[in-house]
């Protein structure tokens, strides 16, 4: 078991994207490049002119968050869900997009299924953790656009965050260990331990930021190595 | 790796402490007999006594912590160790002395030697986490008394934090993870994650709370026991 990251990179202008994706790059496996921080959707094109293939194909993880979702876009879904589509051309490593676009939008989900992009569906509620039978329902309905799940709900108790984490245990019990992968984590203090506890349980990475922690009960990335090298080292010691 | 835990019993009276133990080890593998809470002293031999020797033998941590170690005693430091003499008599499972206890009191340790009593060598900081040249200078005196240590601090940050985990590093450094077992997590809400990581990284166990969570940021029995299970189904599937 090895700890990966994935750092969110939000920057308002193309050229500082580019530079802190590639910075983000150099210490973290993965980058999420937030691009509802741009101040132009029409710069996302640039972005995926500027970035190097290999970065874009195997290492970002491409989002434009609404402001329901904690993100910064405001404007009209439509616009969003072309950019995106604009985004699914280039082949990038993971496209994430949330249930609620998905659902809603049929014609989008066959152009991102013929385009075969790799997609990540996610949901997330800022304000609290629905009951585990609502949060399993949701794994049901987002499991028919792929096999890539991403789950995150703020936490007020132990039990909200536990049963964040108890969603892996959905995974097995549907034989969908081998051929799903979820990221289920719970936001605010109290979720702050399951950030790390999700890859020991099959998360195949941590969203850890890369300078100050603004997200409550997020790990700086530096943070999540340290960890990660002393779990690894004692994996490879021979008491393990 | 397999999250075991030891439950705090902390009652004032000789039969409810019995009671209590005996239904924390119904739940719990380890029950930690918390004697500075009994109204009398006198009373840990009556215990002692009325405790199945499979218990104390096997299953309970005893301790008689003063107030600057956040316990209730609040007697003389000589009364108490000769109640933890006591103690030793009876071939407890684990008797927990501080190791300022220790260092200024040669004869107690020498008739701790000879009783043969398995000793928890324990240092706490209530208040703050020093610094790690510190920490692992404790350990260092601490190794000299038992190989079972404990260490534990109040965490104000998440570098306090895994500071405390990073002194697993101290026991591979000095070829110890074999012959010692070291148990180090930090307190306080900003330490709740290594009450769990401990485990990973080769803590015996970690202490949960029964009932009502007093100490902030440790878990309650029952969410260690929900995140164990998760860890170990994973653990056993084809997948780990």
């Amino acid at each position: 078991m090895i700890y990966s990251t994935c750092v969110p990179v939000a920057e308002s202008g193309v050229m500082a994207m580019r530079d802190a994706i590639a910075y983000a790059l150099t210490v973290s496996e993965y980058a999420e490049a937030r691009l509802d921080y741009l101040d132009d959707l029409a710069d996302i094109h640039t972005l995926l002119e500027l970035l190097p293939q290999e970065y874009t194909r195997n290492k970002i993880v491409f989002t434009i968050r609404t402001k329901t979702d904690g993100g910064r876009f405001a404007g009209r879904e439509e616009d969003r869900l072309k950019a995106l589509m604009g985004v699914a051309r280039h082949n990038p490593f993971l496209i994430d997009v949330e249930l609620d676009a998905l659902a809603d939008n049929p014609t989008f989900v066959s152009y991102l299924k013929d385009s075969g992009a790799s997609l990540l569906v996610s949901w997330h509620d800022l304000d609290r953790t629905p009951d585990s039978s609502v949060l399993t329902g949701l794994l049901e309905q987002m499991s028919a656009y792929s096999d890539r799940l991403k789950i995150a709900c703020a936490a007020k108790s132990v039990d909200d965050a536990i049963r964040m984490l108890e969603l892996y245990r959905w995974l097995a019990d549907h034989n969908m260990q081998e051929t799903h992968s979820l990221i289920s984590f719970a936001m605010g203090d109290m979720g702050r331990f399951t950030r790390l506890l999700c890859m020991h349980l099959g998360s195949p990475y941590t969203y850890a930021s890369l300078g100050t922690v603004v997200a409550p009960g997020q790990f700086a990335i530096n943070d999540v190595c340290r960890i990660g090298r002393l779990v690894r080292e004692r994996q490879e010691s021979p008491l393990s």
